[in-house]
């Protein structure tokens, strides 16, 4: 039952849509996913498309459509008029999706599209969400829902929900309110089905209830529906009236979301990008954190450059240069890894700032030991100079320690003050690290010498 | 109603804790969610934990037992007896919980558990799910779920519904099998509530059901959950029977240790850790990378030392060494990360080999210019060396095209031999481009040198 994209589907596709065969494309597509319809479309042509749109049955054309890349989506909904838009996808959307799609038209056509909205409470629940942040809760929340009061019967409250429940697909819960719209708690399905027809549901409904207030960050909606295993959410105004729920199928792509940009700042990538994205995108994407190298590379030619008197008494110090950039680059890497990931559990939340640093110092003289202990031992073996194999030891110990401290600094730093941590991670700590570390093992190099 | 663990909040309990003080731990907790309650148990010593449990109403603790971390759990439930853990925990357990919670015990303890178990079906249920690899949708099921014959009535149907409800909290899908148990559809909860009695379920189900085999990977499970927006997702065995099925809570778990799993490879660490583990694992986990580093760096000091002659007649190169090698790894963590990533989300399927190196090429090319123009105008103006100028110029360029196909192409071949090509990125990919880095480098200083 699960449908593998192949190039032999797309080609026998293609040319029923271009003979505008519409039995021939209904066979081929009719049980197909909005997913994998989706995966489909993204390979047809503008001309293609909107030959193809017209052969979907509504519902799942509109589906299909919030499936699709943000990109694919607005070029394809840029060929329509406002009126195409809104009777052919927005009216056949839930609520976010349709805000969603909404916020991301013009700024001229949204209005447009809104006005021939035929169904006039849709119309009115997206006028609402538009007007939430992206980022928070109430731009991830949906308005329908079921939602009954504690003081009807169970009788009335199924012949309630079947009102409420032509509009949802899915019913995963049973919200409870009182006359004020506001959120008492849920009822089981179980308590629904199988509780006596007269009992009220004030007697039946459970109290304890998650909800997150509508102005709640996406981030803390992902955390909270993840830490209580939360198939949906409810969202609450600032008076505690149920407003909307969120699904845990929207914040899934919030958390992918998140984790994929924290990997491509940790991989020196600015934006988020993907290998099919256009080439233009891909390279600015890059440029950014290049330059960063480039600098860094730069201020380390200048401090090589400032001690080229000790290069030339000691020539061989050239050698291990790489090393111990790489090193310093390496372990820093690591350090902010794991309080970037840390932070992002939030399981950092009772130990302390010196505690962290605490830990992490005598970590970092452990790895380090072996390390310069090793390189102690190759030099000794292979190398004629006494002073080069204790300069580069001594150098790799304190780079180690140096670069494990600021690893673990910078992150905490950037989060106290509110910017993304994972900033710190990458590219930027490779490079901080590169000329701290060519700094110190010049330094200790002209030191030693200066001793013997 | 959200809960925030404070320090004066787990002083007070562990007072009453101490003071056997029951009325007022129960207090202090009967409205915390498992969830919370794992958080306040993590901050207990092994005798208060004990202690603690005896106090907790015995569904909560079994389901708090799950949100610890598993050392935690593990050395906690050493302290209990088999009958313990039977009768306070894994009796109170979904089947997939208990057999992930059995599968981590010692293997004498395993048996003994089991056959302490009061509940002969879940004793059952548990002895068949362990016989699943656990990165397996076998090992990612649950047993309970509510199954209804295709041949029954409604009426039928919620009698016998709420004979299987009674051991299972949230009802996400009904499931239509035939007499044979295989997997036919799904019942919807509005068709069940609102269709007339006396129906035939067969009449009312909808045919098209997403499912996996058992046997299916766990990634697998999770890129299907993802893509069509899954709650609960049926498992079958290889007749197509229905044996089991997955919640969304599960696999985002999945997929969260997959992405900190790649993220922790792109840092340099060989295993899940957090901040939180204890020093010794956090040390071992970072070790093995830096010592890739370090054999790389003395590779490296071997290729400078080869080149010693070249860096005598032009001792200005040695300033350039850390860019050279910076740009390298940076280039290199980059193009893996962007192909790992397109191989996680599968967005690669319809490109072939060439074609993504092609298009790597192109980028590497344009930004390479960028860069070395930036270098070459650098030099030109603050160097005195023309030589040096262009061969840092020219191999910079050279090195970042290079970095890149190498970037491109080490985790394509590994996810070809079936290795997870996220090895590739971080630390063996910096390390392997800075000695390619160096190679490029001082290769092209003496070849420039030669020809002028």
């Amino acid at each position: 039952m699960q449908f593998v994209l192949t190039k032999e589907f797309i080609q026998e596709l293609r040319e029923a849509v271009q003979k505008q065969d519409e039995l021939k494309v209904v066979e081929l597509t009719h049980e197909l996913h909005p997913a994998d319809l989706a995966e489909i479309i993204e390979e047809l042509d503008p001309a293609e498309l909107s030959q193809f749109f017209q052969y979907l049955d509504s519902e799942k054309a509109a589906d299909s459509l919030m499936e699709l890349e943000d990109e694919v989506r607005e070029k394809f909904l840029s060929t329509l008029t406002s009126e195409e838009i809104a009777k052919y996808f927005i009216d056949n959307l839930d609520s976010d999706d349709a805000a969603d799609v909404i916020s991301e038209l013009p700024e001229g056509v949204k209005d447009e599209v809104i006005s021939q909205l035929e169904d006039v409470e849709q119309a009115s629940d997206i006028v609402d969400l538009l007007g939430y942040a992206e980022d928070t809760a109430g731009g991830l929340m949906a308005k329908e829902m079921i939602r009954v009061n504690e003081n009807w019967t169970l009788t009335k409250c199924v012949r309630e929900m079947r009102k409420q429940a032509e509009n949802i697909e899915n019913i995963y819960t049973i919200y409870v309110v009182d006359d004020d719209n506001k959120l008492r708690g849920t009822l089981s399905l179980k308590k629904l089905l199988f509780a006596p027809p007269r009992s009220k549901i004030s007697s039946l409904y459970q109290k304890e209830v998650i909800f997150v207030k509508a102005s709640a960050s996406s981030e803390d909606v992902a955390t909270i529906m993840d830490k209580y295993d939360l198939v949906v959410l409810p969202v609450l105004d600032e008076l505690n009236r149920l407003i909307g729920r969120i699904t845990i199928d929207d914040v899934v792509d919030v958390m992918r979301e998140e984790a994929e940009k924290d990997y491509q700042l940790a991989s020196g990538i600015s934006k988020p990008i993907d290998f099919s994205d256009r080439m233009a995108l891909l390279t600015r994407a890059r440029l950014p954190w290049l330059l960063i190298g480039l600098v860094g590379g730069i201020l380390g030619a200048r401090v090589i450059e400032m001690h080229e008197g000790t290069l030339q008494i000691n020539p061989e110090m050239a050698f291990f240069i790489p090393l111990i950039a790489a090193m310093g680059g390496n372990v820093g890497v690591q350090s902010s890894a794991i309080i970037v990931q840390s932070i992002a559990n939030s399981s950092l939340r009772l130990d302390t700032v010196a505690g962290r640093l605490g830990k992490e110092l005598l970590g970092s003289i452990l790895n380090g030991l072996v390390c310069s202990m090793l390189i102690l031992g190759y030099n000794l073996l292979f190398s004629d100079s006494l002073i080069l194999s204790f300069t580069v030891a001594i150098a790799l110990l304190s780079v180690i320690v140096v670069s494990a401290m600021l690893g673990t600094a910078v992150p905490l730093i950037l989060n106290r003050y509110k910017i993304d941590p994972a900033l710190a991670t990458g590219p930027f700590i490779t490079t901080m690290n590169d000329i701290f570390g060519l700094f110190i093992y010049f330094g200790i190099g002209r030191l030693i010498h200066m001793m013997f």
